[in-house]
């Protein structure tokens, strides 16, 4: 197996904390209007709604639209479940930005510093850009470009998602390197050619919920960002 | 007039001073297979079919192609004027990546850097994704986003370009910046209301052949990227 030339990364779970960092900034801006709710489970309704708002697009039943206009969607949908009310506009725009700063695991910036300076690093995320953009300003890093769902105008596991990511760099599938902490994901790049890594992110729906380890073969499987800069030789 | 939120650039002769460098890198590859002609012409012919091949795009007579791939057809318009013949694909390929290793204007690392403290960074220029990753990475500094013509499927200054631009931060247009040194780039910005800055490049093609300042109505006029910085409190 040759060096990658690119590592395209999944962001929400295997970089992102989505599930603490949402509850933390819907309490933010909703504790003060006098809601008191269980402020994970309403992060979690929320992450729930995720892929199957993305199904009715990968199916071809609604057209492509950007995470931030689901996300929307979504929350519209749950409020009710969770006794809120409406809100004004700016409210409404302000908590579905929850997802523009999310917290990143421990490791990330460190580690994606460390790689960016041996690899081309890109997101190959289904959140859009601006989620994107914002994510990586708010958590200290950079990225070389952002590829993923809004470029390829589809979601993973969609193969053109991850085919778009690497014509985009004028580079082969199997010069690229799909790193994530969940398996269907690199599964769905490996049948594709690409390599794979596998970050463990064992807490992502709370404690001991998430993948431990792969369920699918894979080229590298990794604790971190940083185990993965120390196999990649970065 | 309120702050912007994004500053948007174009690249090639604003960030980068690509003649000189197109010059150096084909003069490193071409030179030592025997070719010994004038590195500069070669640049300028090379560069003086970039409008041209964009424009068949923007008329609709040909599909959308991204930039690495007009620039190599170009290459092979302009080689037998200086008399170089065909060329294995390997080294054609490399000749195209010239466009990949431009040297940034002394003041762009430090310049953008500052600016990106403050502010959302993307390029929107008619080069495509794998140029501006690589260019920003040459030269030590990190976009945010690169957004323009790949993003867009179209070439400035086709106002399609702007707006898709704008619409990929969530952001109106007023809340966003165009930065360049060729004022063509400014008035069509300014049309859909971003609000602009024009940055001198005198040197572009050569000592005094640039713009030495806006030939348009602009927000902001200045001789580079820091002074860009000072003026916008970065």
């Amino acid at each position: 197996m040759a060096a990658p030339k690119a590592l395209f990364y999944d962001v929400f779970g295997t970089l992102m904390d989505w599930r603490t960092s949402v509850a933390r900034e819907s309490e933010k801006i909703l504790k003060p209007l006098g809601y008191d709710i269980d402020w994970i489970k309403f992060a979690e309704a929320w992450r729930a709604r995720y892929q199957p708002s993305m199904e009715e697009i990968r199916a071809g039943r609604a057209p492509f639209a950007k995470l931030d206009i689901l996300h929307r969607q979504n929350l519209e949908t749950i409020m009710p479940q969770f006794g809120i009310a409406a809100l004004d506009e700016p409210t409404m725009r302000e908590l579905n930005l929850a997802w523009h700063r999310l917290t990143a695991w421990p490791d990330v910036a460190r580690g994606m510093t460390r790689l960016r300076n041996k690899f081309l690093v890109a997101s190959c995320s289904n959140g859009n850009i601006a989620i994107m953009a914002d994510l990586a300003k708010f958590n200290g890093f950079a990225w070389d470009a952002i590829l993923g769902s809004e470029v390829a105008g589809d979601f993973k596991p969609k193969p053109r998602v991850y085919l778009a990511s690497a014509e985009a760099f004028n580079l082969a599938p199997s010069e690229c390197m799909m790193c994530a902490a969940h398996s269907r994901d690199l599964a769905a790049a490996a049948e594709l050619g690409l390599q794979t890594a596998h970050i463990a992110r064992p807490d992502e729906f709370g404690p001991n919920t998430g993948e431990a380890g792969p369920t699918c073969p894979v080229d590298i499987a990794v604790g971190n960002l940083e185990e993965l800069a120390d196999r990649l030789g970065a």
